[in-house]
């Protein structure tokens, strides 16, 4: 397989994304293709011992940046790393698209350059969100792609989720619950009740609502809700996350007794930093474009590009792109039955 | 003053509100009357020393449960303690009512029985936000009661928080801050971006949009958004911290270091819970209905319920309900401007 890598996108490229993909070359067979400022790229390289045969370089003159407006970016920019990256996914010179760029960018690009699968309205970002205490995260979609919805469009990304939960991280029949209010299904906007219905009528495994409250206690496997809804999830869980590490550490040095503690427990510390250090699980896939894309942080180190690299090979080698497309017609199934 | 307090309502009741309502009685000067089942509540009432000029009972027959449809509910059972109560207020008899019933019914009775205050479309609940390591919380409205809003309604939320915050939190000036997908006026919904431009308009101290991760922090001192996203953010927070406390606790017995390193930081573990404990901010009030309301969590310990009395007597005093009726005229005049 080749996997093309976006070498400019997110805020340590081209440095960073260079080394994990290094770091990752070394872990598998497939061909990784980095795309950028050809010069950038191999003096990053130079100082890395990595097999020819498994990394190359595709120059790129062009960079889209986080402040670029994403729709104008990807027209004009076309020779831009993310564009070219994409097109050589749609070519076939390329099997997977990993970029730690522009959000709105790569989630245009992706829609203009590889375009919709027929019969899909909205394609969606899906992140993966880590439930504390365990290793089987949670899918949430969508996380941010799209902030106003139509009941379908949450049966959509519903139904892409659930190939992409068992396809990609292996967990079979997924239980798929829906953002709201309330377990009743009574509960909610006039979104979350038509969804209600759609989502009862489907073939998928739904498990019926889910209040925010069990979202970080995996009440859940695929999380279903619109992208303002999920962003608010995402960003609050950060957030929150941050602010419970902080004060941790701050009362844990406040004075000698708390400090001898903290050096007893600095194992257990450490390893609940780990817990939320999103780095582990890879990076967002973009569901419903006609390829497989991913999004990773845009903060991303060596170690994030790595793991992305190698939790997103699964999207492409188990097809979830050709799934997903053999799949839509259940969804027209529900929706006809509905009228 | 006198303070209504629904006997009945909640997990706990009568005997948590009984108790909440005795050792909040020993701290201030104003009369409490707990409505609700007599007897019960006189032979909770007599395990305690308490004044009789402090604490009285009124006696209401019927009982709103918590899987009650709310607006049958309070249409139907006209004697219960929470229409009873209610009605206290409405009639001058009391000057606030508190309640841990049915949050729909509470706001549905609200509506009924005391009515909107001219003006205002949509009234809401707000809810204290405890921001990690500080004293100062925030304020979320709403906080779940309108899951689908008009751009005016967000301005309402904003300008009754913001006079809340202030007479009842002290907290001058108070910034609102409009929860969205970015901080960019561009970003978000057609309602959040429609809800930016009346905000900017009005005369509150507007700080822009805030993302969801700010809010953990106290990147505002009203956060305002539909009930919908406000529901998210609550029970989210619950959630996660329940979650977190857990595995601290797990992690910190898992073997005999760590568990010598937990005894050393007891306090500070014990310090950190509190953090979390919601039953020191008091109970979350309805605003824009014609009278102060204020809904305890449902799980209420005595201890919550003698804080939701204590704080919520300047939401009487202070005449937040006034000076909100008096304000209306800024919402319409940014309205007016924006025709």
């Amino acid at each position: 397989m080749r996997i093309i890598l976006d070498g400019m996108g997110g805020d340590n490229a081209p440095g960073e994304i260079v080394k994990g993909a290094v770091e990752a070359s070394k872990l598998i067979e497939d061909e990784i293709i980095i795309v950028g400022d050809g010069d950038k790229i191999e003096f990053q390289l130079k100082k890395y011992k990595y097999s020819d045969e498994k990394i190359s370089v595709k120059h790129a003159s062009e960079v889209i940046e986080n402040d670029d407006a994403p729709v104008r970016a990807v027209r004009r920019k076309k020779d831009s790393s993310m564009v070219v990256g994409l097109n050589m996914v749609k070519s076939g010179e390329g099997d997977l698209f990993i970029s730690a760029g522009n959000t709105g960018a790569l989630m245009a690009g992706a829609l203009f350059n590889l375009g919709r699968i027929q019969g899909i309205d909205r394609p969606a970002i899906a992140s993966i969100y880590p439930i504390l205490g365990t290793k089987k995260p949670s899918l949430l979609v969508d996380a941010g792609a799209n902030s106003e919805c139509k009941p379908s469009n949450l049966l959509e990304f519903a139904m892409m989720g659930s190939i992409y939960m068992e396809k990609v991280l292996g967990r079979e029949n997924p239980k798929i619950g829906l953002v709201n209010l309330g377990v009743e299904e009574t509960k909610g906007s006039t979104l979350t009740k038509a969804a209600f219905g759609l989502l009862e009528k489907s073939h998928l495994n739904f498990s019926g609502n889910i209040e925010a409250r069990e979202v970080p206690l995996g009440g859940a496997d695929v999380v279903v809700c619109d992208g303002f809804v999920g962003n608010v999830i995402l960003k609050l869980t950060e957030g929150l996350a941050i602010n419970i590490v902080n004060l941790l550490k701050k009362k844990f040095t406040e004075n000698a007794r708390a400090k001898m503690g903290a050096v007893l427990l600095s194992k257990k510390l450490r390893s609940l930093k780990e817990e939320f250090d999103y780095t582990e699980y890879g990076g967002a896939p973009i569901l419903g474009v006609k390829g497989p894309v991913v999004k990773m942080h845009g903060s991303s180190n060596a170690n994030a590009v790595k793991n992305s690299i190698l939790k997103a090979i699964p999207f492409a080698e188990e097809n979830v792109v050709g799934i997903i497309s053999e799949s839509v017609f259940e969804i027209e199934e529900v929706l006809i039955e509905e009228e």
